[in-house]
């Protein structure tokens, strides 16, 4: 039976399985001190990073070219490796339940690659428990192998901030935990060689799941305090910004702005642990409340904007409508769960033309979503109203002169992320 | 008419009607560079404050003594007063509505003493526009004054965090703001000139409302959430400080910890926000969700007790349980709207004898609330459970092990605030 000691050798084989968003950085930190194998079951994804394309962006075509990170969809490749390290997304479906599909998928993959002494580790986020209890049974029936006598588990929570230029892998303490002492040890080895920041040992895989879900749990309910001021401060006639800038003036009031609340992590990681706390007996109320308010900011907006249009007799049946970005995130391509896209469905109900300009998406992307219309650019002294509703630098750069110039004279300019100055846009949230 | 300007001359004659928790350190403040009349209805609080004793113990029996302030509870005084500080409580009812009584009564009080060019700032918690649309009437109609004609309005939120040694009035940025240019900029003079760490100027009353009535609210939401992790954590047999700690590692996390919210400020204040959006029309669902969490913590804490107390086979009807520490925060003797009252009364529905310890409170405190047992001193090796309810530095110095000597030898300690090591109690929130 293989073991391993401390300090790992570069020759140590890591499986990186699930090359998103937080495997792609992974293996390329850890490709600097050991052999990896970056592993998705994607064919396109591997091609393109063969060729020297990283999708997400987070990576030049020259560092991916000179990459030592053998890509591979092959589970003959995989069970080559020593430690599996998985990190493939974990969303909610329709009824916003948990959807642990890929991750049981994942775990039976790399379950039938294990060889003994071999160290699973999850970087996934998931509910408390589910490492243990759903993960652990598939790795054991595949493998026939059993947890701490043939191989060993651990959990190591990915705190990846996608297109922060700041916060990266290496510059954010990793927290780590391990099925036993010994796999504990190796673990936070592993991390420690290749993060700065330094790792944080937790003694328990469930307290380490825990920590993460709690993280983007506690942001989004902080943005939905916020997005309920923001409304009850349309209904006062108060600008949200300046009272908030006002309250920040105080040594312990926390800075956060209202908004649309998308993308594969705030929006959906408190469902996981509302999933599990409704299990076990518990109602969690402030965390739902949270994501009510927070999912029903796209209605509030185009109520608001339909509202004013109507107040100030637009024709808006036959109005049209600009919406300055998609994505779910500023200077970032990634669309999974935007809430842009909930917004323009709904404006789209009421208005005739709804378009999208969104210049961070390419030709692929926009030709995916087919009942969106985007455009290529904006027409000059077309619109009634426009929405930013993305603060890509892109559209700071474009200044609010030139946005102001695709309206119509008499045209509404909504700044939904305090883009520009107050006194030069319409309305805020 | 009288008319004011920069600087304002030491001999400005400031009335700060209201001393309590922060009238006291604001008339102590100004009083370093202005004429101060120190106003309450309260005469024993005057006839205290004359012989040299702050009951709220913010100040030294040698600070009270050697002040400049001339404390009065006559209206003849006030009248000679050419600016009107008003820093009265703002409760709300049992129905949890805001209760404006105090601050209308001090407002009839100063609008019968106004003279024509006079100054009327609020610092009292409000919703947004209730100085405007409450306070004011009351003004004019007692005085028979206009507003920014024969007098001045402002409103400059108090944020006084009594017991803090570190966050002081003149370190804390001030938010000011006034009825008009000329009042705003004489209010920002009166209070740039005691405050080191300067003012924030707005431009209307009900931004400088609003800024203020959103810091508790923020803060109250996000105990709340922690609370809420922390009765999830139970069900899972977790640590939540454990939990919390590794949250912490992230550079963004907010470090909160679960507990009691009682006192003035945090448990009521979210009530004047959602009073006035409801008003108009908004259902506040997630700050709500928080208040409804908070309120509920002593009954959590009392049920988990209970059941442990069951599950060890104790006799719960006759078990002697005792509560260290009663006050609603930490090192400060004030108890209003504490939880630890509440937790008290719904443990001795189901115990034999609840006994209070809190060193901190005095004779007189102890004997008005004749329906709690409070005692002198714990007795050794007598009681079956010990709740460690308040983080006094007393309990700290006392240490775990003379803690414990109050218990049975079998007996349970439930540390809410986190006081000790967790291997040194038993049960932890």
């Amino acid at each position: 039976m293989k073991t391993f000691s401390i300090p790992l050798p570069p020759s140590t084989k890591i499986a990186v399985v699930g090359l998103g968003y937080v495997g792609l950085p992974l293996a390329f930190a850890l490709s600097k001190k050991f052999d990896v194998l970056g592993f998705d079951i994607s064919l396109k994804r591997i091609s393109e990073l063969n060729a020297g394309v990283d999708a997400t962006k987070e990576f030049s075509k020259k560092e991916v070219a000179d990459t030592k990170i053998h890509f591979t969809s092959s589970d003959h490749d995989l069970k080559t490796a020593d430690i599996y390290i998985i990190a493939v997304p974990t969303p909610v479906n329709q009824e916003l339940i948990p959807d642990l599909g890929m991750l049981i998928s994942a775990s039976k993959t790399v379950g039938k690659c294990l060889a003994k002494g071999d160290i699973v580790i999850y970087e996934s986020t998931v509910y408390p428990g589910a490492t243990e209890e759903e993960c652990l049974p598939v790795l054991e029936k595949t493998s026939g192998f059993k947890m701490n006598k043939d191989f060993f588990l651990g959990y190591s929570p990915e705190r990846i901030n996608p297109s922060d230029k700041i916060h990266k892998i290496d510059n954010i303490t990793k927290v780590v935990s391990g099925s036993d002492e010994y796999s504990l040890e190796i673990i936070d080895e592993l991390y420690s060689s290749i993060i700065n920041a330094g790792t944080y040992k937790v003694n328990s895989i469930k307290v380490a799941e825990a920590a993460k879900v709690i993280e983007n749990t506690q942001r989004d309910l902080n943005i939905a305090l916020i997005n309920e001021f923001s409304k009850i401060f349309a209904l006062l006639d108060l600008d949200t910004e300046e009272v908030l800038k006002a309250a920040e003036t105080k040594w312990n009031f926390i800075p956060f702005r209202p908004g649309l609340v998308g993308g594969h992590c705030i929006g959906v990681d408190p469902y996981y642990l509302t999933y599990k706390a409704q299990q076990v007996g518990y109602d969690p109320q402030v965390i739902l409340s949270g994501r009510v308010v927070n999912d029903h900011m796209p209605n509030f907006i185009a109520d608001r904007l339909l509202n004013t249009l109507n107040h100030l007799m637009f024709d808006v049946p036959n109005s049209l409508i600009l919406i300055l970005g998609y994505t779910f995130k500023e200077n970032c391509n990634d669309v999974r769960n935007t809430k842009v896209h909930d917004l323009a469905v709904t404006l789209s109900n009421s208005v005739n033309i709804v378009n999208i300009f969104d210049p961070l998406m390419n030709n692929e992307q926009v030709n995916s979503l087919s009942d969106i219309n985007f455009i290529d650019y904006p027409e000059i002294n077309k619109y009634d109203a426009i929405i930013i509703a993305v603060g890509h630098q892109a559209f700071l750069e474009l200044g609010i002169n030139k946005i102001r110039e695709f309206c119509k004279p008499n045209g509404l300019i909504y700044d939904l992320k305090y883009l520009f100055p107050p006194e030069s846009v319409d309305l805020r949230l």
